[in-house]
């Protein structure tokens, strides 16, 4: 099994996947290769052309894993058939597409693809299930996923933990006169060091790069007086993804930069705080918003709030104006204003919560307050 | 620009594309965060919830990339302006498939959609382009893909050179009483070191996990007399990739083992000596498979040949029963025949090859011949 989950929560998983296709209409799931797969199954196989595909019907037949013949080995090291999944294998010049169709119960009118499948299996699958209508999965597994277990809590704080040791150790490699790139890379190391197996990103924006929220690294050179966002997460080998951003400075950072950055702490404290049970996933985004546009800098928030996180960095729920969704206890999702100034400079803040009984827990606890390093 | 080509390069590329498209009857491309962006226009972004799509129309318009308003100064960055792509952005509570189908000129009937598109983007597209024939775009961009330029060769060349490099360092790491994966950790850190940005897989097979041909790391610990099958792979700078596997043995192999290794090894030369422009792709698997067949290892040969290489470690053309493409100048792909055992021992030698105008170069060249490390 994996180290995520025992096989009676892995079977609790599949059995209520069943209950809430059912309910949503929805007669069988086909999940490829994903973080939907390893979360019902345990099975972390890598997306490739070749199918492999789960095919969960809600009734009338179990669950079937259908795997080319040369992965029979990796899938039973996997231990699906200990949840009853029944592994099925297809040779080279078969057409797996067929297999699937024929392995699914008559009477199947409506199927949940998985969300990241690939176009080239949607169109297999449209022509080997003539009649059929393609649904998204993850009105299924969004439901599922998006409320975590106590398991899954404390695989996140390990994972926020992770990542907050990488900040402390920022300060060593972040230097006036070194490029973004090399910075990344000892970053990148660090990620590894520090509990995860695997880097996500490490974005290391400096002075114009800082106001440009997906820019990765650059060969640009870090100059005195400018500020740096470092934006960073990796997987831990449970599979849970941390993502954590602090805005540092290079020695005295210019006076408008200072001013909007206390503004931009303080919207991201007020969000932190208005997270708890019953509030709506957009209220959550108006509190940092309020806070930044009562300011004056409103035009300068442009992207959301957060997003959800977990299996993946970003998953449901996102905390974006018009997602009414009601915030429950084991939600989990980043909370990340930003003021940017195009070409100029900007700052981001940001932490994961995953919401409790009462509130809300940050499991990044790194100071909020701007770093000033030597310049 | 990126490190892969010129701005002169992508707009052949383009216009290939188009006219590519259009005597396929495809009337535009929808082209998502993948290898066929960045092959396309260059732009290496990530495939992220958030749609960001290339819109090629064939005719009545010209190309429109379609970027969410926070990742425009990354599209400008990665000058697609200078292909005359326009970069037209989206807000965050806006419908970006509604954007995309205004944009398409009326009269798009068929569309090739990113075979590497996600199923909630193939699904969100059906819902905003009604009436609306969904194709794959691989029809028109495989085409042009496995036709590499001798800019591509050049890069397939370094890129196996780097993979070559790390082989010739293996003996360093792969030791009795290590387990597959402290062994997989080096030879990953040594694929970053060697020339490589990115780490694809590195595949540790000892004992038995030798006949599994997709199995990856284990902590399964190397034994005395084993074969150890090292399959490893990663990206270079330029986008390109490596692929190569040889089959190391700790100390004195079994006789039988050492029986079919020297099978194996004689239909892994055969196919590549056979490889020439104008023979198909199947006749490649089959020159490796009749030479493994007349042994009595026909059985134990249980995948294709090859598969093809470029900027993605898997793409066209597959080296398989079936597929009669005659092979041109400039097409690249892995010969790697193998020959399992399971539950006991196998074995894989694998090289890629590139079409020349007479034959095919093998980019891989470490030694063939069983490596016999220190029992």
């Amino acid at each position: 099994m994996t180290a995520t989950s025992t096989t009676v929560d892995l079977k609790n998983r599949l059995e209520r996947a069943r209950q809430t296709a059912g309910a949503a209409g929805i007669d069988a799931l086909l999940i490829t290769p994903s973080q939907d797969l390893r979360y019902l199954v345990g099975y972390d196989a890598k997306a490739l052309e070749r199918l492999t595909c789960l095919a969960l019907p809600v009734s009338g037949g179990g669950p079937v894993l259908v795997v080319p013949r040369l992965e029979r080995g990796a899938a039973e090291a996997s231990g699906v058939e200990q949840l009853d999944v029944e592994i099925v294998t297809w040779e080279e010049t078969e057409d797996p597409y067929a297999l699937v169709a024929k392995l699914l119960p008559s009477g199947v009118r409506r199927i949940g693809l998985d969300n990241h499948m690939w176009a080239e299996k949607v169109l297999g699958f449209a022509a080997a299930l003539p009649g059929v209508t393609q649904a998204l999965a993850n009105e299924v597994l969004t439901e599922l996923r998006m409320r975590k277990s106590p398991f899954e809590v404390a695989a996140l704080r390990e994972a926020g933990a992770a990542i907050d040791r990488v900040h402390a150790r920022v300060p060593d490699w972040l230097k006036v006169g070194r490029t973004e790139r090399e910075v990344g890379a000892d970053i990148a190391a660090a990620i590894l060091e520090e509990g995860h197996v695997q880097v996500d990103f490490t974005i290391v924006g400096s002075g114009p790069n800082s106001a440009s929220p997906h820019h990765e690294v650059s060969d640009r050179v870090i100059q005195r007086g400018e500020p740096v966002v470092v934006d960073i997460g990796g997987t831990t080998a449970a599979g849970y993804c941390s993502d954590s951003t602090r805005t540092y400075v290079m020695g005295s950072a210019p006076a408008a930069f200072v001013e909007y950055y206390e503004v931009l702490r303080q919207a991201q404290i007020a969000a932190c705080e208005h997270v708890r049970p019953g509030v709506s996933a957009e209220s959550v985004d108006a509190a940092a918003r309020s806070v930044i546009a009562s300011a004056g800098f409103g035009d300068q928030f442009i992207h959301r709030t957060g997003h959800g996180i977990g299996m993946e960095s970003h998953e449901d729920p996102y905390i974006v104006a018009g997602n009414t969704l009601p915030l429950e206890p084991g939600m989990a999702f980043s909370v990340e204003p930003g003021i940017y100034f195009a070409g100029e400079h900007g700052a981001r803040i940001e932490d994961i919560l995953v919401v409790t009984e009462s509130g809300g827990e940050r499991v990044n606890l790194r100071p909020r307050e701007l770093t000033v390093l030597d310049g």
